[in-house]
């Protein structure tokens, strides 16, 4: 049975207890929002995983990061630092992205290594795998498509981006009202090129119940794709990606009547003032399913800083009820992201995340902030150091710019608004 | 005359017409906005700057890099390359809050050097002087106070923090409703201390008459300073801080009475909920004047990573229509900063600036985006790292790991989106 047909059945599974302890919430509480579809918790059953988590409503905003080899830089040693590196600054997912050699070995390696659960994108390895086996990435069929999600879920994937919604519809209001950037989306650009090239429907779209028996059985959480997500602020919110969500919706209400845990991804590049929006239209649309957010970027001029573009875009995204950010390093559009890259890319995610959750659960999500104030306060920098998202760079900026006076910082010196305050009350 | 003076009597200025073709607007329009204290250009008439800025309703956000020595590190050269570095990156204005040594020289060999409008904080070299020559930081007289003003402006300041709103009535306040973090302005503090100590009023406020005739003579800009703000979110909005704010709102009335130009300055630490208030506040007590925020920051956890916490805060603020945000880098809370982090700490903010912008300007402001997303799409790499907001940082990106084929990335390599959705477009 998977956790959303316990959750039916009223019955509070060691994993549920898991996470309602850790998120410190009424395990009640969690059944419900998972019976509802408004939480997943993405983890196939074969998976041991000793960080397992919930998304969605009631707990805290999770972030993922996104590892995996390219065609340019295809290196296993390098992508398990990362998923190190992703784990140590705690990124409460992993998605193994790779379309570079070796792609099952990779990812049955991250399997292996990973605390968290780990999600694909199936296409890829079926594009891959065309390309290598039959001279081109779109040699490939439905069938091919399902052996893949099979052979993945009995690998131990916890969850799948599908690309169910580039269809033929979405694909005529694309093609109606024109785009500055297209399709920016690998999946989406896959299963687009396939469709015109094949000129069939969507094999996701199509074979959608059999992706369903398959999620089923090892209890994998299927994440609906977002392949015609925006990739300019200007194509933001317009008819094809609006179209797409639709067509999620309907399927999202599908999975669930057949017990199968799902979630919705969205943009992309999206103004400020068309965030909530877009989250008000997703919840609508896919019956509160956990929205799953890829930036959103609130602006495009930004290439070497899209994790901070994407940590603004997120930190709004989910203040108004988006689930799970997808981060974004400051390597998105200029190259394969490095070690200090993927580093950046979780601190920037896991900053939006918790100012999203001070919005979301004030006290529970303040207590942070409250006890790094007292402790910045009182002038204790240990603790102050210790109590930081990133303690080691902390620490690192403190090291480098010691004060004469052990209980300042260089920055104001004998200045010091809170020693002269400290200073004048006493007196 | 000041900038205001000409406007109210419907005179366009040398300084307007430039910073009317600077921004495209009609110069008719910005002198309207002049003249209702809606906007103000802050150019002591002594300072000669080749890129003055205008602040305020209709004009792009700008933002401010601040600079200046510590009792703990003053080296003139080191803030002098600071500057280059802040203008270099496009900060649109700079501020000297040098408390260390050589205060005067260093403020002078600023305001020389600066192509841009230059802000200071004068109760800081009357504080210091305190310090120095009578032994106290405390010890020091209004006259004193309107002396370091005479003597700043003579020398081109083009725009003074002045703490006016840390008052009897709004030190009451914070006694009266307890905060987690006190005071954490400098300047609000050596006032707050000051009244204490000496049990008489701010002369900030009591003599603020004659300092708006030292600031008229000159045409100074008042920045009437927030000592109040809050040093966490959790002592956001709080009756402390909207006590200072009334109170700026009626010195900012006295201040159009008589001809000086405007501005106020906000938090501080909001969450991200909390800023749309704010604003809306400011701007109903201050008569619409120009809102120079300082982040806000929309969480404390962060040190280390305060750009990116204040980039989120600056970005919402300003797209709800702050007009001016003062940078934070990386290093704040933490250390003096280095010429690293004054960039980190321009980029972010400009960022912040302008993606508000395209909330507050739509097409206007989205003309950069449109023009790097072309060239994305068409993935001519080279012009989208020339129109990129740090060129220099996307060139190191790229060339740091060049992909096989020139026309992608090694992000995506052969699955380039774009690349696959032009080949099956071209079929």
């Amino acid at each position: 049975m998977t956790q959303l047909e316990y959750a039916k059945k009223n019955i509070i599974t060691a994993l549920m207890r898991k996470i309602s302890q850790a998120e410190k919430i009424n395990p009640q509480t969690l059944l419900k929002n998972i019976k509802s579809g408004k939480v997943v918790i993405p983890n196939n059953r074969l998976h041991k995983i000793s960080r397992p988590c919930g998304i969605g409503k009631g707990l805290s905003t999770k972030i993922n990061a996104n590892i995996g080899t390219s065609t340019d830089k295809a290196d296993i040693g390098l992508e398990l630092q990362k998923l190190s590196v992703a784990q140590e600054y705690k990124a409460d997912t992993i998605m193994d992205l790779s379309v570079g050699e070796n792609i099952a070995a990779t990812r049955i390696a991250i399997l292996k290594k990973s605390l968290v659960p780990v999600g694909t994108v199936p296409i890829y390895e079926v594009a891959v795998k065309a390309q290598s086996q039959r001279g081109g990435l779109l040699n490939f069929s439905g069938r091919d498509i399902l052996e893949a999600l099979s052979q993945q879920a009995k690998e131990g994937v916890d969850f799948f981006t599908v690309h169910c919604g580039v269809t033929r519809k979405s694909l005529a209001m694309l093609k109606k009202h024109k785009r500055l950037m297209g399709i920016v989306s690998r999946g989406g650009a896959i299963m687009a090129s396939w469709i015109i090239k094949h000129q069939k429907e969507n094999p996701f779209y199509e074979y959608f119940d059999k992706i369903l028996d398959i999620a089923y059985e090892y209890d994998v959480t299927l994440s609906l794709g977002d392949g015609m997500r925006p990739g300019s602020v200007l194509d933001a919110t317009d008819p094809a990606q609006i179209s797409e969500l639709k067509i999620l919706g309907e399927l999202s209400k599908r999975a669930r009547a057949k017990n199968v845990q799902v979630m919705i991804e969205g943009p992309g590049h999206v103004p400020l003032d068309q965030i909530k929006k877009n989250i008000l239209l997703q919840k609508k649309y896919c019956w509160q399913a956990p929205f799953y957010v890829l930036g959103p970027l609130v602006t495009d001029v930004a290439p070497g800083y899209d994790h901070i573009t994407s940590a603004i875009g997120g930190a709004l995204a989910a203040s108004f009820g988006a689930d799970y950010l997808c981060y974004v390093t400051p390597a998105e559009h200029l190259r394969h992201p490095s070690l200090e890259d993927v580093k950046e890319g979780v601190i920037a995610s896991r900053i939006a995340a918790h100012a999203a959750d001070i919005v979301k659960y004030k006290g529970r999500a303040l207590e942070w902030d409250k006890k790094i104030s007292r402790a910045r306060q009182a002038r204790n920098f240990e603790q102050q150091i210790a109590l930081a998202i990133d303690p080691v760079k902390a620490k690192l900026y403190r090291r480098s710019s010691l004060p004469h006076e052990s209980d300042a910082c260089t920055m104001c010196g004998e200045y010091c608004s809170m020693k002269l305050m400290e200073g004048c009350l006493r007196e």
